[in-house]
């Protein structure tokens, strides 16, 4: 007799495992959890004789993998609402930065702030994102710009990931921006940060990867490319902001490093999409961002479908260019803004988004022997999921087995 | 001795009363309600003597009035959930028309559905609303096109209104398409709804004002005369969907009936705009449909703003080109794809959404004798709640006076 801790019946899955159809969906299906992860799943026709501890009926709604956000600023200190709005009473972003606004004021807020107090002023966020079935989330350093404020970051996202149920990972971001006091030496900035910082990260094991900024207002590739010698010998993960807003090589680059992700894309070219397909890299899409920004140009998304890029979406939840705190929101917009399919944006939350952070192992599907972080839904289509935006659907949320509340 | 029901101190207040600077906004302030209605607003050191029953600090949070969806199709049944999903995997209108897509099949499963179902479904899209603080909603007819299922939908957003909190205002849409029984006969479909459904509508107190679809796809002006005449002649306000796709003189025709509102005005001329700004008829922006649908062509917003033409913001709540259940959200649009800056949309979700139902004189602004539908928010300034999206800063909502839980 197969021994369970809990069964769910009477469900619709959808696995969102690749290779089995649309969403992976096995109608009128089953599935079993055993410490804390998925035990079986299957046709409940298929069910063998069962001892479970738990068994509960779910009537037909829908569970799919938990959601994952794979790009977040979620850790900051301050707010830039007041710049927001004179942004859109007409001032200028130089009007703007004189003024003391743009990344700057987050730097600021965030060095003057102590871990607690980021801790609490993010916890607000991050329940957002639990509350529409949000299990795993990335969170990235990078308003510190110093040794204290980028370790006080990254302490704080630890101590978010003791604090909550979610599953927290994060990553370094040092190389975000060059702060004030390395005005105009960006190399000796980003000297700094490798000899100093990512020691220090690596040391108090508080970085799953490292992430930086190429673009042609931080830091070009071939700068780039000391961090990411220095960060692969240490063992840590890669990751991108690439060719955001303007084509700096940023697809290749992180290509060569065989990176997690290459996040944005906006402008890649044809020979950086062509990079990204030799790799495992995923091309995270970051829609909120374009929206924020006004952005026309758009990530070459045809190509990579044609290459098989494996594309993620993601809040990038952050003060200034994306003020948006909603995954379920961050679909949506990648349908009307990108054009992406209800079941790539799905994917893009939960496979691929996994695989993002170097999870797919563990999580992202539902199958046998991954994480139970589950959602269930009030559906009765999984596509509902990306179509309908600022309706929580959530029936219940479940992260390695526990209920959340 | 001034004698209130419930005092309210160390609030911070955006009134949103027009004329008293940014926002209304009232620091270190104090408001009163009796019986249902602010009974005092103003600075905490300009508070009488006092015999309040209950008194409340509520520690430098913000109050605003509770917000306004003056726009929804919230009663429906059905999804266009799998049309959305072949539109974007590269279906045309056409091919999903013809497979019985677009408003067809909302029609055909909301004529299907009972009055029960139809307040059920529609009960967690009006949740969604409550929870992030609207107090008022607006939900419009038109998915029966006959007699007997336009009456079972304003049953509906009239039993609504019972069952919940909120406060439900309906409009008779059946002027939104021309059904496929009266194909080709949009003239016949008019004469129908004017001689048969209008007075039925009217007689049994279902609706609050009388809208229409004016567009080639639907009616034009000069058909729409006739119905608009017979509105006018029961005494019920007029309000229009108006030059969204082409400009088809509806601001003119809607200014010409000093309609409460006209509706989407992305084609509307200068001469239209002109035509509204010598009425009080508000100018309410949709920028879910605008977003989903990928519309280019903006309204006129500047000619609008230099001539004082209202402007009000709303979900439009639809199953086919708005599947947005969340106002914040629609606020946040209107300032990423129209530049609405985040004033005119907090003004478009309270004092101009008020007046686009004919409400202004009751709610909408927080002033003395008008009602305390009040939202209590968890913020530093009144513009992060059209900064943030999909972050639910509300801390609690009253309506009438009474706690919603």
């Amino acid at each position: 007799m197969t021994k369970w801790d809990f069964l769910v019946t009477d469900a619709n899955i959808a696995t969102m495992q690749l290779g089995n159809g649309a969403y992976g969906i096995v109608r009128d299906a089953a599935l079993a959890i055993s410490n804390g992860c998925v035990a079986w799943v299957g046709p409940k026709s298929d069910l063998p004789s069962i001892d479970s501890a738990q068994t509960r009926s779910i009537a037909g709604r829908w569970l799919t993998p938990a959601l994952i956000d794979c790009h977040t600023h979620l850790v900051f200190a301050g707010d830039r609402a007041a710049e927001f709005e004179q942004r859109l009473k007409g001032a200028s972003y130089e009007e703007i930065a004189r003024a003391g606004g743009g990344i700057r004021s987050t730097v600021n807020a965030t060095r003057n702030a102590t871990k607690e107090q980021l801790v609490d002023c993010t916890q607000t966020r991050l329940d957002s994102l639990l509350n529409e079935g949000v299990a795993t989330v990335e969170i990235k350093s990078g308003y510190g710009l110093d040794f204290h404020t980028e370790i006080t970051q990254l302490e704080a996202a630890r101590a978010l990931g003791d604090l909550s149920k979610a599953s927290i990972v994060t990553t370094f971001l040092g190389a975000h921006s060059i702060p004030l006091e390395f005005h105009e030496r960006g190399d000796e900035y980003l000297d700094f940060v490798v000899a100093e910082v990512l020691p220090a990260v690596h040391e108090r094991d508080l970085a799953d990867a490292v992430d930086a900024y190429c673009e042609s207002i931080a830091f070009s590739a071939d700068q780039l490319a000391r961090l990411f010698d220095e960060a692969t010998s240490l063992r840590l993960s890669i990751k991108l902001h690439a060719d955001q807003l303007s084509d700096g090589g940023g697809a290749e680059l992180a290509a060569s490093y065989r990176a997690l992700s290459a996040d944005h894309l906006e402008y890649t070219s044809p020979q950086g999409v062509e990079a990204l397909a030799g790799t495992d890299t995923v091309a995270v899409l970051l829609p909120g961002a374009f929206l924020t920004l006004g952005e026309t140009q758009l990530p070459p998304i045809d190509q990579m479908r044609d290459l098989g890029v494996p594309i993620a979406v993601s809040t990038d939840c952050n003060p200034g260019t994306s003020p948006l705190c909603s995954l379920r929101m961050a679909m949506n917009l990648g349908t009307s803004l990108f054009q992406l399919t209800p079941e790539e944006c799905l994917a893009g939350v939960t496979r691929n988004a996994a695989q993002a952070l170097g999870l797919l192992h563990d999580r992202g599907t539902l199958e046998v022997g991954k994480r139970a972080d589950i959602a269930e839904w009030e559906i009765e289509h999984p596509r509902e999921l990306t179509y309908w935006a600022g309706l929580n659907q959530l029936s219940s949320l479940m992260i390695n087995g526990e209920a959340v509340d």
